[in-house]
């Protein structure tokens, strides 16, 4: 209340200055006095939670952001306060005369999110053309198998073209393509219903059903808990158009219980991220959950599961639940089990699940992403988000025509593929014992999670950006800890779903980076010393030049 | 600045309240005098231009509305006052405890703006399996030459896909599209000069570049003029996500100068319609104009056109000008002048072009469309909205092949496609002739502009929704003026870009709907008059029923 008052006073002061202003007052004045009192306004506002609400303060100030993907660290969830390397990385840097200031801040963090991956486009990698060229082990995306996509959606039962599917449509998604959802998503994830396609919503990507789920569930400032390590594309979503807040709810590598494993998900971590949001006056809307995780590799069991989505009802909160690796479990030994499967959801009306086509079938470039709720209030309110996200007709026929031809996905795809992933995996691990760096040793995903704390010294995101950038140098790029918003700095997300030939050369890179970069931190150290030797044989108060020349 | 001090009086009374209020109060007072504050807060904001920009109201209270084709008329722009059926056509008519506060008013604005489209799409009629199904000349949706398209893409030159065309990609679009779509209006737009692909931005349909746009170029709130009656998808697009306002400028059907036409856009009404603006305290950051203009069919000659960046560069504004037309001047007296042929633009920085395949080319069903901008900056930033917006690798793929081909464009396809416009336009507008419904001859478009007054009787919006019940109880679908924010009742958009098989039946229908009404309506004359007689002749004072009874 102390605060509020200060405040009074200072906006007294400055409304008596803006209204007692003699009024020959240049403009630039004006718009500085009008500026400061709009600060104080939001000073105010952020002390109002009811009212702050309804308020959406500059993104540049409170937005989560996050990586995406083999970008560069960027800032993160300004409200844990850890996790920054500086409070303006970007922000005031840019002068633009002709964008708006979302539309700079969008920019700004586009061009430091993407930056490592659009150089790599520009210069990808290629074993004939083009040696020198940058390998990205940092965005995940699945290139075991577009070979067989490649052959597959070749055939001729893809290329029927009809009026229909040249013309709009259901701005959910085709009919056909829905109800194909509704059978495929039954199948795979064992439910004890048939899904209804009537509950499915289509739009081009995961990305765009993040985007407007998180603007029909919460309004503008509202947010979700995530648990971090966690996908640094829904912040980038919605940083974008949503402004909805990504609470992390902070796992640690750290195993402190019996039976425990690293960056383990308890209720515990749950109810504190959510009673630390309450406490600063955060309206939390949802959780969300990504199993398998990424990058974790961690499959979810369903007692676990189900202790989530009790904590979810307990406090009113939506679960989204991206399964988009649900196919990619390549350890025989690992059961996966969506939540559509469980018999009993014990809040089914505020549970959703994302699903797309990107990892599990190699096909990113094609956008698909699909939402399953039992809720149809949801479905019908992310209807209207089609009108902005919707997928050419001719690329819903194909994949209508994909995931119905379950001979060819249960006998010639998926056996094909699981046993990509098992041999690209067991050949990175391997690399990873031989090299002595730490990781989880997982059985799905695209990704192993690896430990280079060792190369950090100190341990911290500065040294981390270094050791990101020193694999940059080799044409490598990695995606480090901090784009998926880790509280502990030195860990890496490391993508295995590449062709051998690419791997191998792939290993060589980050290999001779480590040794590198060990090399030259040595170096660093053995300089630091000396120069720390002669400064103490130095006179503990050097003369001045002045007294040094005489 | 005297409601400056009044305000300040309020806050420091409210403030006081807050602070001083003894600490048993309840928390819904303490709810309440921050909800009252929050208040304040906006009234405030509202006289500081500056800091407004950073603001978002909540999107219940100020956004602009509009119908998207073919639908029920719905609010449009409420900062207009006179357009409106009602202060609050659906607002707090919808509760829910699942979605936020903005999903149900988009969900209801939706479910409103596409209901009659929704109710077409699960009813269309077919000549052979049902006849009594609807008749779509509401949504701008051209079906004159799907034929040609499906056959063309069908073509073997289409069907390839390498493994690249699965994967990500350049967020701006495939670099061999926006090089082909560089070639494609360089050509077609007559432009002096070569145009640059790093100018061009692909995403998935026009509405998604209309509204990535309008969030790099405007702040929530903040506004673009708009020449009404106007293509009402532009307000739906804003309303999802960037919350920017439309400002109608109010177009007149009477004509009042020499040497002038209906509807006619001039310099004069800009710049009333810009003052109003300002003087309302509406930060306005761009003029959008469509030419051919939607749902007019006028085309900008030169002259025009170059007034009207005059107007905008004067006013440091940007104009977004969508040409999504720019192939479909039929009437071979007209030439189409792009904005990009033009040798010295006003203000190039600012000015930026929208062109899309959905209506020249007959796919609405591809969800392409295209910005071409001189302003790298704004390119660059609207790049950001790819990860959201981007369109199937495979799609992209066929839409390069279908713009290369010159020939088949120049030799068949468009001499086909005008040849049919021709054919349909001289159809309808005979028909209309003969009905006695005034429309505006115009020779671009899919659509004719029909004024229908002489069917409303009282001339009002409310009699204009009744002839468009009356149109859908004949299972036709035309748009009401309504929902291009026309400020005149009775004009209705009608599309004639059907094959002549279902246009014959639609001005069946359409006939049948006007006599109808117009039956009705004297039927409903007679009885009031009638009515009028029996009250006039009873006594003025009527006893009160007890004591006719006795």
């Amino acid at each position: 209340m102390e605060m509020v008052l200060t405040l009074r006073q200072t906006v007294e002061d400055h409304i008596t200055q803006l209204t007692t202003r003699p009024q020959q007052q240049d403009g630039q004045a004006i718009r500085e006095q009008e500026a400061l009192l709009g600060r104080l306004l939001f000073q105010i506002v952020s002390f109002l939670p009811a009212v702050a609400q309804s308020f959406q303060p500059p993104c540049t100030s409170t937005d989560s952001r996050g990586d995406v993907g083999g970008g560069q660290p960027v800032q993160t969830s300004r409200q844990t306060g850890q996790m920054f390397y500086q409070e303006s990385d970007f922000e005031n840097t840019v002068i633009s005369y002709d964008l708006s200031n979302r539309g700079i801040d969008i920019s700004a963090l586009y061009h430091l999110s993407f930056r490592d991956y659009n150089t790599y486009q520009g210069n990808k990698y290629h074993k004939d053309k083009n040696t020198l060229g940058y390998i990205n082990l940092g965005t995940s995306e699945n290139k075991l198998c577009t070979d067989l996509l490649a052959e597959r959606l070749s055939q001729s039962d893809m290329t029927y073209i009809d009026e229909d599917l040249l013309q709009y449509t259901d701005w959910r998604g085709q009919p056909f393509l829905r109800k194909e959802v509704a059978r495929f998503l039954t199948f795979y994830c064992k439910t004890p219903e048939f899904l209804d396609p009537e509950n499915v919503v289509i739009l081009n990507g995961c990305p765009a059903v993040f985007s407007a789920l998180a603007m029909v569930l919460c309004d503008p400032g509202e947010a979700f808990l995530v648990p971090t390590p966690s996908y640094g594309g829904f912040a980038f979503s919605t940083h974008l158009y949503s402004k909805v807040k990504l609470i992390p709810v902070h796992l640690e590598s750290q195993v402190t219980e019996a039976n425990g494993y690293p960056f383990q998900l308890t209720v515990d971590k749950l109810e504190q991220a959510l009673l630390g949001a309450k406490i600063e006056g955060k309206k939390v809307r949802g959780l969300v959950l990504i199993n398998p995780q990424n990058p974790l590799g961690d499959v979810y069991s369903q007692d676990s599961m189900m202790e989530y989505l009790e904590f979810a009802k307990k406090y009113n909160l939506h679960v989204i639940v991206d399964e988009m690796y649900m196919l990619s479990v390549f350890d025989e030994a690992i059961t996966f089990h969506s939540v559509l499967s469980m018999k009993s959801l014990p809040d089914p009306n505020k549970t959703h699940v994302i699903w797309g086509t990107s990892k599990d079938f190699c096909i990113s470039g094609f956008r698909f992403g699909a939402l399953y709720t039992h809720n149809r209030e949801v479905a019908s309110a992310m209807s209207s988000f089609g009108y902005l996200h919707s997928i050419s007709g001719i690329a819903q026929y194909k994949l209508h025509q994909l995931l119905q031809d379950r001979e060819w996905i249960d006998n010639i795809y998926l056996p094909s593929y699981h046993f990509r992933l098992q041999e690209a995996h067991r050949y990175v691990t391997r690399k990873l014992k031989a090299l002595k760096v730490p990781f989880l040793n997982r059985g799905s995903g695209l990704y192993v999670w690896i430990n280079l704390k060792q190369y950090l010294d100190p341990c911290t995101f500065e040294e981390e950006l270094l050791l990101h950038r020193r694999f940059l140098d080799h044409k490598l790029i990695l995606s480090p800890g901090k784009t998926f918003m880790c509280k502990e700095p030195g860990w890496f997300r490391l993508i295995f779903a590449a062709r051998p030939h690419l791997l191998r050369i792939a290993m060589r890179r980050f290999q001779q980076g480590l040794v590198e970069h060990k090399q030259e931190r040595r170096v660093k150290q053995l300089e630091d010393a000396t120069k720390e030797e002669v400064s103490t044989s130095q006179p503990e108060t050097p003369a001045s030049p002045a007294l040094r020349k005489s």
